[in-house]
């Protein structure tokens, strides 16, 4: 199935910007960063599963926000892209 | 049915800064934010057509990038939060 990781993490604190790079870099395990603050995971359940659970040790669940949108097994012709695909660097400070 | 959109602007410039308020304006109008840079929109295919054609208008598809997820009619069970839900000041520069 491919699962949407969409978040914003609160990088106000060293702390913060810490757990940033975290959540993207646990994210890079498992799929493919397309923006910023946005993964495409193509996981199985029980993967998923663990990921999830990763992400929510990493957050602060009072500061941060993470979002998952499950597109199921069908899900070519439910993602569209437009403009630019910059490649991504993890550590760039993520300022839109 | 339930469309998600997010993006990346560009913000190095003025313009890029106009056009991101741009955007998150114009997403303002048909759907709530969710995160800095991401949108759930509730919305029928007419409407879309026109919300899309709207932003890509307003970007610039050299700098910025777009993506529209659909999640089709049945999407409660396909959205998860975890953590805080902060309101959104659509004026807030977008830092994450």
């Amino acid at each position: 199935m491919m699962m949407i990781i969409t978040y914003d993490v609160n990088t106000e604190t060293a702390a913060g910007r810490k757990r940033l790079r975290k959540v993207a870099k646990q994210c890079q395990n498992y799929g493919q960063r397309v923006q910023n603050s946005v993964f495409e995971c193509i996981i199985d359940p029980a993967l998923f599963k663990i990921l999830r659970n990763e992400l929510i040790q990493i957050m602060d669940a009072e500061k941060d926000s993470i979002r998952f949108y499950n597109l199921g097994n069908k899900w070519k012709n439910r993602i569209e892209h437009v403009g630019t695909k910059h490649t991504m660097n993890l550590e760039d400070s993520l300022i839109v």
